[in-house]
């Protein structure tokens, strides 16, 4: 490694600009989530990061962006090492980059952990990139950009099939020229997931930094630790949750390891679902949107939904308008996407990329117009 | 005009396929709403039509379809004339003709009236096609395909910007390989017409054979007669309103002629929509979901929504959520479309050709599964 | 038809544009070729054209363009008559109209002809449009649109297939904001048409107005007259010739019913072509060129080929490298198009839109970046 | 790591597929070009390769396909490591796995070299994916991928800019089920480089494995050897060659520092070619054309142009008629590519992704309709 360059341990930088929730007191920069890590505009002809990772199972995987365009995309193996973000620049053009993960929070692996520790350069370090807006994403597998890469063959549960890269959030974010933070879960749901495991739902973890990941190596990280929500003030919050609580009811019965307790969203014998366990899906929903708006007094909040089908529609409809009846809150919409088909699918019968580029259109669209339709502040 | 050709009353050819809603006891074939019209295969190097037009103000447009494709559009003055489907065939040759109205049925100009009386050919009419399919639509100017025709800039109601060749109705049956009849006026809603007009609800002329006609020249083709709807059993249903009773909200009130009754469609002084109001939607979108499924016991039915917007989203999902608890009918699905965007907006606001392939795309995808999903009869 | 309508001889008419070769000293507006027709800028609420056309075997085709936008195309029965242009708009608004004919000039029937003998409105004729380039077009059925309308597997030469509206020339035209004129004629070539007809080359008709036309109905309006070379002058010329010629070497032998001569392109036992035979294509390129060139001394000359295959590709660029030695004019190139695939394919398994809309965007690229690279006058 | 991995020597495995020129006498598997590797189908839950890379200023950036999709593409830093194929795969299945590298044989930094020197992993090497066909390209900078990764603003020359993943290379493959070998160099030219130095042109290391890196590192890896085109001989050979000739018109002289010779293609006062210079481009494609005949008696010759202007094509298609003629060697063709556009242009001002997907489908299109037209040997 050329030994001229300079080290500077990360979190000694004041023109960086840190992406995703994290705990900002560490002198490191935990990349916690999917779209987690950091960005900057630096002189020089090279750039390096110093990071460390580890995983039991779901190996992390990172991506390197120049200049706005996707460059690079790999795994992590287990340890420290310095990762080469570019290199071979004219030194005196200054160079954004951006160095985020792909993978989503691992509540499977809850070693699976990648920090960055410091970068090593040789020039000199800008007034970091600005956005227009800022975007909180939740949801689930779709989110977490399951099946954005891979064959349309694929079927394993794999840390590759996985990226914010693909993702219609990212998507939006470079059409809006916006920032995001991204809290996502495959398989997990609103009330429970894909297989009626209640533990399994985003909102419990919505007010920790990642709490997804706590328990675990990422504790270390602040995963655990309470979020500051007046550190990064959303313009919108797009919810795209309800694809797995749906899936409960077509799955067996879960048993709940913790209390023997037995779960199990039903259906009527003419297929439907029993309205009582709607409900229960509904009334998860309002009591998320209450404490997101507890959490948020000001921003937009979006429902959005489709892209793996619509049978959810009514419930989270039903569940937005009785939250605004309750609350009066009326700064809130649904909005349904396209499902994907056999066109826009990608790996793992999930949205591919084509179907997150579709998916990412009507949403800027709809922000597009939100945003223009709001007073200047 | 060739001497050879042999002149045929049209209701003495057995094989044709009349499109559209229309009384079959008359010895005409009226052309009372957009895709109302011929089709045959039939020999012979021509095919001419017998045909008389009349209007006030909108004068009809019709179009000609070849093998499927869309080789000819244009208006027709008053009066009696032959007009020519195709010349110039191998005579030996079977083609596919398809001759049908693109001007909806016009509501605003009574005079308004296309037939055709005869064709003159020199050919055999021969089997007519068939269909996979049978689909019903139910809207207002975007069902219209007002906006389909015409530059982005066009700003008057006039009867070239609309059609049924460049409507999602069209291209989903395209798709499909259906067939389809279509009731649908411009400015028209569930509730309300789009000026808080009361009486432009679509429902009140669901069940005469093209009421929206009523009281003018088409009466004598039956416009006003109660719809026979055994004579023609869709598989599915398509409703595209409501976007017209959303804009009561934002409009004036609107004073009846006929009664002096004062209406209007009223706001929240933060905004959003007075409940009452709402529920007058909601409610009358309930009635005309039991007066379909009155007349309709089999097909499934797809309300779709949000080409111009989803205000009226939560109204009508609600509104389909009670009419499914009230009647135990759960044979309905909501479904929303992607708002057109400056990029595939048409002539007057309206969606053009591009929205319109959007919109086709979501709803024969949601169809394909749903036909697909079902027992094989 | 509304008597208040002002009824205007068409040359007696200032504010007109006309489109395409033409004798302008006649009293009516013959509409001789593919393209060819008139643009206005009018007030008013609507607009007639009264025209006269004929025809013994094939029908002549028009269409009408609204502010830029195609709204309708239809054929044209024999005799006279007023055609509706517009109607039903805000008589203070401005309307620009473009009517012009969609069939070539057409050699194989000297009666197909239609003039237009006047306007009848109720608006002003306000400035016309004007165009920031003139373009000459000249080909064979590839530039007569050939393909451009009707279903894939039709097979009959149609007047119906044939369009100004859906060729490459048309959409070049709308993206570099240009007006055209064209010479062209399905099945002939450089030096011979497809069956190897010598009389079917397209050179020997360039210096009269419509010289195809000539010998029928046409004469009476100048077909036959030697055109004006200096009434128009064109930025460049786009020669779309030699597809016919290179059918000649697979075809039999052709006698022509003139004089007995027969005629044959001749290929060696290998398959290729004859050496002279290419020679004999080769050397009326180069004739064809100095012809133009001496009609027109400025623009560019941009030869395009490919559309139905590439195999006289070196022939062609041979000859223009042979032309520019002997001439020592250099303002010419050669382009080669993408040859028309399965997906891109129209009727008569000829070039369809989505072929003209490809060899539009690479002629369009070619000719931004020419003339871009040109001193402003 | 996985301690139950078995380790391969890579050239141990019998049912492994690799890519590129290459020497296969060696113990290890050299990667000397982009698009050289490996393919394997294997069972297993992961693999690895056991890699080793250097280089001075350009480093080596390779590739990971899973079953036909590109999931992870990245530099390699200085000297041995094994890095991860796939991972997390039920170890039951086969997963087909390509491992290639992405930049060209660098001749500007000998010591930039990778090889594969084992796999390690825990399933077995099952027969190998079959192609229909092997096309072998020889080009520039084009083919070399330039511009394929980065921003449309980025300007250096760096070694992330170049793919074989991104090039219509890569992608007539996969449309065709293909598989390659590619000589491609940056900045050489047919005859001369873009800069006149005319050691800079391809042919020269047409017959060595990959001369393009000889006198350095890679010569003890077998790229100074004579290739032995008997050991794979491809059904088509596309040459893309002329942009870097053409330049050199509009370059001053070159030096060259070998013997102090001064060379320039130079140009008429009016701005065309110097006859005699075109000329020398010509005669060293007929030269070219011959060495590839000789060395390939079979293969379909293309020779394609265009992806960055028309300059040179009547110069390539003379020569290529001037070859025939000489040779009566018929099996050649000429195909001219769309000129890559603002939309289509990626970094560096070199076609872009979307401008080789464009190239890949005139070119896919020609060899399908070439292959089609072929005897079944």
């Amino acid at each position: 490694m050329n030994t001229k360059l300079t080290y500077y341990p990360v979190k000694e930088i004041d023109n960086i600009l840190l992406h995703g929730r994290m705990d900002t007191s560490l002198n490191v920069v935990p990349m916690l989530s999917n779209g987690s890590g950091i960005e900057v505009n630096v002189t020089g002809s090279e750039l390096w990061a110093d990071i460390e990772a580890d995983y039991t199972d779901y190996e992390p995987w990172v991506a390197i962006e120049l200049n706005g365009e996707l460059i690079s995309r790999f795994m992590l193996d287990r340890g420290r090492r310095e990762i080469c973000l570019f290199r071979g620049i004219d030194p005196s053009r200054i160079t954004r980059v951006k160095f985020y993960r792909e993978l989503q929070a691992m509540s499977e692996d809850l070693k699976t952990a990648v920090v960055i520790r410091g970068l090593r350069g040789n020039g000199s370090f800008m007034t970091p990139p600005s956005y227009d807006h800022r975007l909180e994403f939740i949801g689930d597998s779709i989110t977490s950009g399951e099946g954005t890469y891979g064959a349309r063959s694929d079927e394993d549960w794999a840390a590759y099939c996985m990226s914010y890269s693909g993702t219609y959030a990212n998507l939006i974010c470079k059409e809006l020229n916006a920032e995001s933070r991204i809290i996502s879960q495959g398989g997990w749901g609103i009330f429970s997931g894909w297989d009626n495991d209640r533990r399994h739902n985003v909102p419990r973890h919505y007010e920790t930094i990642c709490g997804l990941n706590s328990g675990g190596e990422n504790d270390k990280y602040g995963a655990s630790r309470p979020y500051d929500f007046s550190s990064w003030i959303p313009d919108a919050i797009i919810i795209n949750l309800g694809t797995n609580d749906n899936s409960g009811f077509n799955q067996p019965p879960f048993t709940d390891p913790d209390n023997g307790a037995v779960y199990k969203l039903s259906l009527n014998p003419d297929g439907s679902h029993i309205k009582e366990d709607d409900l229960l899906i509904g009334n998860a929903a309002i009591d998320f949107l209450k404490l997101i708006r507890k959490n948020n007094p000001s921003p937009h909040i979006l429902w959005v939904y489709g892209m793996l089908g619509y049978d959810l529609t009514p419930v989270i409809v039903d569940a937005i308008e009785r939250y605004k009846l309750e609350t009066n809150d009326k700064n809130i919409r649904f909005l349904q996407l396209p499902s994907a088909n056999s066109d826009t699918l990608g790996a793992r019968e999930h949205p591919g990329l084509k179907s997150h580029m579709i998916a990412a259109g009507v949403i800027s669209d709809y922000l597009k117009t939100y945003f223009n339709s709001q007073p200047l502040s």
